[in-house]
């Protein structure tokens, strides 16, 4: 009952923006505690009870990937900041599965976007530490869920890397950005087929200074790319598209915003923002139920089997394979 | 029966070192085919009836990693020639789960490591398309096997990214290399400590030419980084080390075997080699049990109500949650 009283409070407080409040939330959906667990699942239905966003209304989610040294630090301060300035409120979450080992990057999240963080209009929230790429995703759609109840305009989903990650993020945003660095045209393959054709947009950074050149070349090259490949029914003509952007002097930041924009308008008109979300959903459903299912992994009897047939796998007594099939058959 | 002979006929081409055979019992284990399952598993079984390589003929399992343009493709073209001329026999294969939704990247693999892949005493697998991060541990794991079983003295699992399939290459291997390109220093907190963890060797690759002077700053930016991480146990002083080479005039590639053939050395002397294939093992082993309890969702009821319940969250008729907790009462 205490329990419920609490999250009525936190309920309030995320509602009526509170950063505090909405900070404890998240600190709530990400513990791994059960009793933590059951509050955060009531926090999130008192927030569902108080009403959703209006249609139209809802955050825009925008999922961001780039490997390390395209700049996705730089980029987020001065797009949020630009968001920030047109009176816009921006939260700014992280899925990074590689963190899931150590807890997070090297230098941490604190030197990062260091203005934007000051801004009271907008919140950052660095990844969680010690979680699995599963845990992960529920976690941080539950944040998003908590982020858009706060009232922001923007939530931006940021990840490193190239991977199941982008996945996640794919799965939780409603227009997926694909920073880059410049780079020499033979690095074009790198960029796996499948995060292109997840991409909604493609900035190539760092188009300033000495970097330009090699900037304009990438983004005509990854242009040239799109070209290839077939439009989705969910986009208009010219999507997805390239652009090139510098996060340290602004250049195309607000072009990119108008794409951005742009692109949702039609989205809404033509049913396919819903749609996402709808497919979304559905997908988290099943996510939830594979979770359920291993979830008997966790107690008994399948925990002792789970140690006993390990060691008989680790003596090499047993292949793995064989091991399973025994395990598998004794508890079906 | 006629596949039990089949099996025993590619067994034995797999034994005898045939790159046909090995070809097409990889073919074999990468099919998500039910009947092909069955005569995979026979295969592996032959295969390991055959008999194990004794301690100390293992093949040596070497996971390389390294973003896009860091220049993997040409390093494990040298690397790999330099390894065939000195008599050895070189498996090369990739687990590239990005590939899962497109089917690989986008220039393919038949433009890359031309030279190594006309090479007798070399063998060069693109990753499957089409599977998911689970089946491509699963098929990498048994294609492995079956590069041991046919004698390859090395065995190269090549993956893109920093995320989770680093995480699958690193159960699968003995070593673990990551690969970087020569970088500016605030680029550093890019590479994930978690991956830095899992590394036994950093190689600063492109230490040629104009970019040497910024490989050599990387190089020891990285051993620096690395100073500050725990000595691990099954490690000798000295390691995790990193190293600067060129994959392009070879500099840097024999000093780089050098120092992993030591390593070696020192975790078979110690245990840690065997100790470390036996926690493999074991992961492999958990990594099946989780597969076989979500198989249950591939057959009714669960596929019905997976579907029924799918629809209603997509309506948004209930929440992700709810509908697990309700699909899970009814399966439990």
């Amino acid at each position: 009952m205490a329990g419920t009283g609490r999250n009525l409070d936190l309920a309030a407080g995320i509602a009526a923006g509170d950063r505090r409040a909405l900070a404890r939330g998240i600190t709530l959906v990400e513990s791994g505690r059960a009793d933590h667990r059951t509050e955060a699942l009531a926090l999130l239905e008192a927030l569902k009870a108080a009403g959703q966003p209006a249609a139209g209304r809802e955050a825009l989610r925008i999922g961001l990937s780039g490997t390390p040294g395209v700049g996705k630090s730089t980029f987020i301060e001065s797009f949020g900041l630009m968001l920030v300035a047109q009176g816009m409120r921006v939260a700014v979450l992280a899925v990074d599965p590689s963190s899931a080992r150590s807890g997070g990057s090297i230098l941490g999240d604190k030197t990062r976007m260091e203005r934007l963080s000051r801004e009271p209009r907008a919140f950052i929230r660095p990844s969680p530490s010690q979680a699995q790429l599963g845990g992960v995703a529920r976690r941080t759609r539950e944040a998003v869920a908590l982020c858009e109840a706060a009232g922001f305009d923007v939530v931006l989903i940021e990840t490193v890397g190239v991977g199941q990650s982008e996945t996640v993020v794919s799965e939780l945003c409603d227009i997926f950005v694909l920073l880059l660095a410049p780079a020499g045209g033979d690095e074009l393959q790198g960029v796996k087929r499948g995060i292109m054709e997840m991409a909604d947009l493609i900035l190539v950074n760092k188009a300033d200074g000495a970097l330009k050149p090699a900037a304009m070349r990438t983004m005509a090259d990854y242009a040239g790319a799109l070209g290839l490949l077939r439009r989705r029914a969910q986009d208009p003509a010219g999507y997805p598209c390239a652009m090139s952007v510098s996060a340290e002097t602004g250049d195309g930041l607000a072009s990119a915003w108008e794409k951005m924009q742009a692109l949702v308008a039609w989205r809404r008109e033509g049913g396919h923002w819903q749609g996402r979300r709808a497919g979304q959903a559905q997908h988290w459903f099943e996510e939830e139920v594979r979770q359920g299912l291993l979830a008997v992994l966790a107690h008994e009897p399948a925990r002792g089997q789970l140690a006993r047939f390990g060691d008989a796998v680790a003596q090499g007594l047993m292949t793995p394979e064989v091991a399973a099939a025994r395990m598998l058959d004794t508890l079906g």
